[in-house]
């Protein structure tokens, strides 16, 4: 079993004063981190966490979140990663499935944590980031990281609905990291740009990118247009992670060149609209497309800015060192033949908590996709019907169960329509009961209390069947025929 | 156990098209490389090579030596790479010692292999590398490489003399390529020039940077100062590896300033003189001092161009994922205590070849060094007496034991003297029987049949006896003062 020296000991040792986090004009060292993360870790140990306890965090991006990873790290606990957005509800699953100890928030969750915790019978301890022990003494922390050893768990959702923790160990992270690094480069001029949410595997990795590299960040809370593209133009910014709609935005707000030392934009969630890639182009902003998943701890694929209009609509190819094959009818698709999308690398989870790791060699991603003569990937359908909204996935089938809990609705059925602004929104088709009088609104009120706002659906059809295939297995693709239908 | 899809295979699905290797104006590509090597491994199996068997190439730095390394490993087999300057009886004991099956060699030394087998009882065959079987159909080859799986085998040699396999698996030189793009950066524009032999650990680490990374490198069959001076200064060659006397002849053939594109030298084989620092840094050449061995895979230490002066005489600190101790009775070291330094991390290899595994999480390197107050390496003694003559480790012990084969020599002791052109030299000292008529020229003859032209003794004293300490054990680090009171 391989190990390696804790990453933010490593960093602090080699570089200790060098900058590690700017925030809100504040600016962290390496040194400054491992203290702060340290005396948490010792906090904890010392209020009774202990190696292997599942500690939940529910935060947005700011400094006690890092310090709160860090420590878990320093302990040899698992970060159970929860999304601000979800509802007290989907927040008691998480808690309750990943048999958490501990749920650390900051101020502005700890109502929705403690509603959560109240919904369960063994309730964990919710303990505010701002009240956590910090301790003096340093207790005995870990040194080294074993590779294969789980650090964290977030959730995703298969076609099931049914939310999974994905497992991701250091080894998992780090060679994610490193695989970036063997695609994008590495200078010691880079510092990157992290406006994603850290609890999401997308702004995590690049935390993780922080401690590997010894590469600085700059840290928002949240996306703000403006905001970003003056850390782009005025503060030395080399790479930034968006979603699409984000560098929509960007470009919207900004009429200058960007610099050339701005090495690009690494972009996740779906393909890349022509004219959004010329208009980037023309703003001398460098698109690398990407393709991955929670269960890949970041981009696995990626298409580089040379290949972006040669290649249009493709996520480019398997990072070294991950592999990548489409499968049909149990054996390897010809080039451009559409299968399932498989892959393989360090970088991928072995697996869900709670459920049998992966059987096969490969991960079958359950997104179709195909290979073209040159072997760059499309994908076809991301995650079959997943629905992603500003960059945030959404799950059919989660909705629809909420959907089913309504007496009244005898069946529903949940797809992406596209959307201006947010790429797509969800919307619902239901069969409502011959004698039910109930609205539209009503159901609409019923999603909003139990679900995160970007997953209730923005429209609510009543329809008298659903499509269904032959094994009478519901066909997600066809609901959109039903609206045209009904307009 | 971590596997990875062979590095060539990703390379050339990466960039087929793009230039791996340079030699004497030739330009290859990966694909080319690929194409080579998948074919030699093809006939390679055909004339009856199966998986884990031992073969030795006696090469220098020619695309056949690469093809054949990467043909190894597309069959699983391990590569036993020798020392074109060895002596037949050395290379004997060497492909012996090693189990070797077939030898692999360039026509030129076709005559030094032949003897060396003539030597053994079980005589491996020689083949030359030219008559190579060249199949046109590829086999069932190596996909994926195994990260523990032994790759090559490479001699060194401790305190006792005799030399010793060093096993390196894929895992050793992939971890040993990422820990110097995480320490040195990695850019597009890379191109990193090989004149050190691809036979010794120096050299070989590029290849694998070749493929880890898919920078191209250009590849020299031997050291030449304006010839390395002009890949620098027009063929926009950013990074090579040099050691000492190779840097103080690259700045004495060149007066024009060093391009700012280019990167750096990285240096090996002890502390660089402080003239030799400011020569070079006054040509505008960054020097990356650094401290490694064949067990750890090539630097494992290295010292940033902007220490180099702060830092004066230090090898500089660990490289990510390695780490680094120094220990003096069963203990860590204070600050500027001196102690043996001990390394760890996943380029490090776990054993010689017919020894036990190392018992210890870290290798102790049988150096002796001390760390500074900001955890800065200074080696002291570089593997105890060894000798560094021209790049080359010169092992006492070895050339004593020769030495201790002629009749009249009662006892012998090998330590290094100071030379402007190589470094250090071996100096002889003997004692001799009383009767005994033997001349220095008649020991030098003998030397010279039976080593390496670089380990011969340029001086031979004679003397009444050797300097030992209490008990009993040879102080080699006293024989220089023998000399002077000879003067």
């Amino acid at each position: 079993m391989i190990e390696i020296p804790h990453w933010l000991d490593k960093q602090t040792d080699l570089q200790p004063n060098a900058t590690a986090i700017e925030l809100e004009g504040r600016v962290v060292t390496f040194n400054d981190i491992k203290e702060k993360s340290q005396r948490m870790a010792s906090g904890l140990i010392n209020s009774g966490v202990k190696k292997g306890d599942h500690l939940a965090i529910l935060a947005g991006n700011r400094l006690d979140f890092v310090y709160f990873i860090h420590a878990v790290s320093y302990i040899g606990a698992v970060a159970v990663c929860l999304n601000i957005r979800l509802s007290p509800r989907e927040i008691a699953y998480q808690l309750e499935d990943a048999d958490v100890k501990h749920v650390y928030t900051e101020q502005e969750h700890i109502n929705k944590a403690s509603e959560a915790a109240h919904i369960l019978k063994k309730q964990p301890s919710i303990i505010p980031l701002g009240t956590l022990p910090d301790s003096e003494k340093v207790m005995d922390l870990n040194q080294f990281l074993k590779l294969d050893d789980v650090f964290t768990m977030m959730y995703t959702s298969g076609t099931t609905g049914k939310p999974k923790a994905v497992m991701h160990t250091y080894g998992n992270h780090w060679f994610s990291a490193v695989s970036s690094a063997l695609n994008l480069g590495l200078s010691t001029n880079d510092k990157w740009l992290v406006c994603l949410p850290l609890f999401h595997v997308g702004g995590f990795s690049l935390l993780m990118k922080n401690v590997v590299y010894g590469m600085p960040i700059v840290l928002l809370n949240r996306f703000d247009a403006p905001l970003v593209n003056d850390h782009i133009m005025n503060n030395n910014v080399t790479l930034v992670s968006l979603v699409t709609v984000m560098l929509q935005r960007l470009l919207k707000s900004q009429d200058e060149l960007y610099p050339s030392t701005f090495r690009g934009a690494l972009l996740g969630g779906g393909p890349v609209p022509e004219p959004l890639l010329q208009e980037a182009g023309q703003a001398n902003i460098p698109v690398f497309q990407s393709y991955g998943m929670t269960e890949t701890s970041s981009q696995i694929v990626t298409l580089s800015p040379n290949d972006a209009f040669r290649k249009l609509g493709s996520a480019g190819k398997a990072l070294s060192p991950a592999s990548l094959r489409v499968i049909a009818n149990d054996g390897l698709t010809s080039p451009n033949e559409i299968g399932e999308i498989h892959v393989k690398g360090p970088m991928v989870s072995s697996g869900y908590y709670q459920h049998e790791p992966h059987a096969e060699d490969y991960l079958a991603t359950g997104d179709l996709g195909y290979l073209d003569e040159e072997g760059f990937l499309f994908v076809v359908d991301r995650v079959k019907d997943m629905i992603i909204s500003g960059g945030e996935n959404v799950y059919p089938a989660e909705i629809e169960s909420v959907l089913q809990e309504i007496k009244d609705i005898e069946e529903a059925a949940v797809t992406g329509i596209n959307h201006e602004e947010w790429g797509e929104v969800p919307s619902a088709f239901v069969v409502v009961s011959d004698q039910s009088s109930i609205t539209k609104e009503e159901i609409y009120n019923f999603c909003q209390k139990r679900l995160a706002s970007y997953k209730v659906p923005r429209t609510i059809n009543f329809v008298s069947e659903l499509p269904r295939n032959a094994a009478n297995k519901l066909v997600r693709r066809n609901l959109a025929q039903l609206l045209d239908e009904e307009d």
